[in-house]
């Protein structure tokens, strides 16, 4: 037998509208009477595999030794298991990428394997339900010591399917194409750069800069401020602050700048310099001016 | 004393925006601390017996040994308890059919009871909000081994409100009409019928069918093919598949069939053996023809 | 060492959709594996102080021992704990007034401290997020029997912001001027009257008063009665009930009276006795007229 666990913690795209999750615990409190389980959340959107490695890769930090549960669009993939820190976690999800961050920010894969051995799956009473069938039975066995290499062929971790992290690149005209990563329940929208990307334009609290978003047809231009915080902002500032994850967001003070700037998750946001003698650069310290450019 | 109970499994209508769920929970970690509370889902509609019915009979399976309170329109019927299998489970709610199907599935009723005696509940500070006051007390109360029959008067299972579940009948015209059962997280639309009711046109994978739903002032007839999975499919084509309960469901591929179709839960398609020498009918092998038949 | 506590009731407006409530689980889970969470709820409108405010107080009742986390609006004032009921809880939020009327309830203010010490605190991978870093991380701490007062700086709880509970006043041309406190799941109104308000005009079950809401341009009059429950109302009368925490609320027979007079919390209704002659009191006892008065 192997080490067993006492906690598992539960990610997915599964929603909470319907029972499927609650079926997910009741499989576990079933089988696995001694373990708990903690709800990351259930609510990334359905099939998207993108957010819920981020979401995964923002929270590995802070779970507890144990099983992770990350079913993101499962249902074509196979499903798989990699074991991280010499076996204090073990991670389950489809080979789909989902779990490549959170596996690296966990140290790297220690063993793996296709889960593919149904003597460890729950019967289905009709198409197989991944969530239920295979991931909540297989975490109730490794809670109970049932040992990886038990629950189906070993894999080498570099044939599973890797994650895709988009980085920045600089910008036709200068500047930093950034994606939008996340955005929260405030509305703050996190970028994919942290405060060194911006060493080459300074580092000050205040530094202004410019960003442009939208497409062709429909461009916006902002001035943002570099500041530690939304609050003092001031209503319609935007700011471009170090968020809870160590990465820059734009931020608005008790608004949601996601809506104000019809941004979300996959966006594309340009962040530059203040350019000399523009509109927005003749705005003066402190003040954003909102410039939409309209194609004719 | 009766048996001790240590899990409650709990569905109801209460949604998650106020702390109405929060507040039960509370109530049982206070009377039942050994007791767990496994949430199957409380995002059933607002008074939607029905769907309660539904999600409840589709949990039971997988439900532990344990109390189950089920709240859903708990507001005007009487509330009940019914046991099953020999006193493993005890089901609660209102007297208004939600626990019928569970009770069915389960082997039938055992002993059951109208919780009328108040020495169980708790009081209320305004009008009784049976979730908090009488549920939740009742649920921990069993927990802690009072026994069933002390929990109100002894009633007849078949005094009860029988559950009311839509069978498929036949179809004026030819084909069988049926219902949609639930729509799931991600669009698909489970129809009350397996795949033996199609045992009349075939039972072959990639046999095509012709479906009909809307009203007579928009009518919509699209072909359908029996697969396996939506996986494949391709963009626009529906599928008739078996789902994750034993039913058969319309599927698209990552995509919702609901929003395509318009479809709700209650709403009605007629599904045909497909009709020769229609438009529908002269699309060819695996294409999926959308035709809107609007009156004048 | 002081007390140590095994519950902890976390209500916030950190909403569902992303990992943070998750976090604090995880965070608790692995600091205090012996203390169980209970999610009272977590959609408090983002940054609203006095609904999270209300739900508290309409939960504090029903809390077990232990520790209490309201992390609404937590960004901007220092944190704080208040201990009550010698000792038996603690409860943890922002210095907004959050707490107030919970700490009321529950019989007063006992030691207070300004959560200031790092010590008590998680790292941050980059700004501080109250939820995780901090209230989290103390509570934790407080469960495993760490006394307050090692968790900061002592406070007068007389120095804390207080909550602000709005009161009926006497309204113009008579009758009360009312707050709609909360809309619940099924859009009932609660108001911040109780039965002894309307003492002046009577208590029978049936009377019937009038209620005006809207603004000067858009003026909405109804007569509503006084019911024990939506319960035999009929479609379309609006009931003046009782509720489950004791206050009045407008009500419709399983319909949403907030959808059908546009109401939301915070908008105030004027409740009067019903005028002699006007179009409302003309409609004869039992029969709800709706009246709009748009200004020309």
């Amino acid at each position: 037998m192997g080490r067993r666990y006492d906690t598992v913690s539960f990610l997915s795209d599964l929603g909470l509208i319907d029972e499927t999750v609650g079926v997910v615990h009741a499989i576990l409190r079933d089988a696995a009477p001694h373990a708990r389980v903690i709800d990351l959340t259930h609510q990334i959107p359905a099939y998207d595999v993108r957010a819920g490695s981020l979401a995964l890769a923002r929270s590995i930090g802070y779970v507890p030794a144990g099983v992770v549960l990350a079913v993101v669009d499962a249902g074509e993939r196979r499903p798989i298991a990699i074991e991280v820190a010499d076996g204090e976690g073990v991670l389950l999800g489809p080979d789909n990428g989902v779990l490549a961050s959170a596996v690296a920010m966990a140290g790297g894969a220690g063993r793996a394997v296709v889960l593919d051995d149904p003597a460890y799956h729950l019967p289905s009473p009709g198409a197989v339900l991944p969530a239920r069938d295979v991931f909540a039975a297989v975490a109730g066995h490794l809670c109970n010591g049932v040992d990886l290499a038990a629950l189906g062929t070993a894999v080498d971790a570099d044939e599973l399917l890797p994650g895709v992290v988009p980085l920045p690149r600089d910008a036709e005209g200068g500047g930093l194409q950034t994606d939008v990563l996340w955005v929260d329940r405030y509305g703050n929208c996190q970028l994919n750069i942290g405060p060194d990307d911006l060493a080459p334009w300074g580092h000050a609290e205040g530094m202004r800069l410019q960003i442009t978003c939208g497409d062709v047809s429909n461009t916006t231009v902002r001035v943002v401020q570099r500041v530690a915080s939304a609050h003092g902002l001031g209503a319609g500032s935007i700011g471009l602050a170090l968020d809870h994850t160590g990465m820059l967001a734009l931020v608005l003070e008790r608004s949601s700048v996601a809506d104000e700037l019809r941004l979300g998750p996959g966006d594309q946001v340009t962040v530059a310099p203040l350019a000399e003698g523009t509109a927005a650069g003749a705005a003066g310290p402190g003040v954003s001016v909102p410039v939409t450019l309209r194609a004719t």
